[in-house]
């Protein structure tokens, strides 16, 4: 058998790891719950070695054969070199490297090489760009300090919004009226439902910001034209020209195209996902 | 002996009450832990009565005096008319009314009477304003979806500028090079800072930033600037006249001052503390 390659994507929703023989082609797939390492890296290891147990079996693979596979791994919450050399540690593979999961994104969305850009907009966010080769991002901070644009980020962003509504410090719109009268019709309910939602629940109202201001909601219009400002500023502050290639990634990234269309502005799809991001930099890895 | 009044000031780190007689002469003061009813209703109300008890032994008066006093206690966390009906009932008074606290702040800001507004600005923020008698507030919803121009709303804008400033999205300034030095000079320092940190810790930097601010620092200024924009629509919002009375109160609302001076504004000091607001509103509790 020739030499094998394995991907992890691991998110904060669920892990997805797969292998590749030599020529690309997919042996196997396999898929296990949450990898965030810094919630807790023990449980999150563990998912990960269970999606590559599960994608090896899928592959018919015997264990010696996927130890010898070589591996990627992209993890959410891997913020230092520590954590990383301690995860790669972990898991089943001789030759694993493991990172955030950052640039499984960019490598997925653009591909193996090339230049561009990539705003990754899903209930997190961040804007990444390659440029000969190297990789650079912004954002990815979590929604307390950052995340801006994201789904979290609008879904609180329109309860806020509403808060101030139901206050009498700015009119009411559609969406306000639709929000106040879901949580209750009380400023209470809508504290009391922030109190307790997670970065999932918040961005679970994400698509209705992004309808209402589809249909000329003044408040939905107000945030959108806030988030699309901060990515304005991050694709600025990466060095991205206005004629490269710019992926809208994520599921909202997309909604996003109509506020940040300019002159000039070159939209690209994204080329794969991030899995496939992970199979090219277990690839870059080999080589390298 | 003539009709005692007692007063109560409860909030999220500690309560005082205070015991006065007819001439509105206080006879005895007691502090005690805190008393937000929202996060914990049965500590709450024990804290409230050992404060009480504590102001009652202070002025020497025996359970039955204290029993018959007239009582206002302006408690945090106090949401609906039936959780401030239930704590009315749990408090050792014959004739006890309990409300939000911000009334009582209103009151003490103002006095007994007059129109003015007050802009209440600690940990949290609210803006009130009392016009022929009638109070009404904008605000004062907590950090989650509120708290705009707030202490933890100052601290918490000053981390995530600063988070910008180390991706390059924005230029550092003297505030964000000292908060990144503090929090170990990488984005994961003030991302585990901030993952913790409760308002009163965001809150704690806030004197910082409206140094900086005064220093000429442009982050700072920024940031100071929104706040204050925020309370222009409070302002606005509640009907404030160009040459009504203008108090600016909490720890740092006399610091906003210079960014909300304007030709004809009118400021005034606040005449007393929340204490003594709860015993106007426990005087014309027993009136009314």
């Amino acid at each position: 058998m020739g030499r094998i390659y394995l991907g992890v994507d691991g998110g904060g929703t669920g892990c997805r790891a797969a292998f590749w023989d030599t020529e690309g082609r997919r042996l196997g797939t396999g898929l296990a719950g949450p990898a965030n390492l810094t919630t807790d890296f023990d449980a999150g290891i563990a998912n990960v070695r269970a999606a590559i147990a599960a994608a090896a079996r899928d592959a018919g693979l015997s264990d010696d054969d996927a130890r010898g596979a070589v591996c990627h791994a992209g993890l959410a919450g891997v913020q230092s070199p520590q954590t990383a050399a301690r995860a790669a540690a972990a898991l089943p593979c001789t030759r694993a490297r493991v990172d955030e999961d950052r640039g499984i994104v960019i490598a997925g969305a653009l591909g193996p090489q090339g230049d561009g850009t990539v705003l990754a907009i899903g209930t997190g966010s961040f804007a990444g760009r390659r440029q000969d080769g190297a990789v650079r991002s912004v954002g990815g901070w979590g929604l307390r300090l950052g995340d801006c644009a994201s789904g979290a980020w609008l879904g609180r962003a329109a309860l806020s919004a509403t808060l101030e509504a139901a206050d009498g410090m700015r009119d009411p719109s559609p969406l306000t009226d639709a929000l106040l009268a879901r949580m209750g019709g009380t400023p209470q309910g809508l504290v009391a439902f922030a109190a307790t939602a997670q970065p999932a629940d918040l961005g679970a109202l994400a698509p209705e910001v992004m309808r209402a201001a589809a249909d000329g909601d003044a408040t939905a219009r107000g945030i959108v034209a806030e988030g699309a400002a901060w990515m304005e500023r991050a694709l600025a502050a990466l060095g991205h020209a206005a004629d490269d290639p710019l992926c809208l990634t994520g599921g909202l990234g997309p909604l996003y195209r109509a506020a940040l269309d300019r002159d000039g502005r070159r939209f690209v799809p994204p080329l794969g996902t991030p899995l496939d991001g992970a199979l090219i930099l277990a690839r870059a890895y080999a080589e390298g």
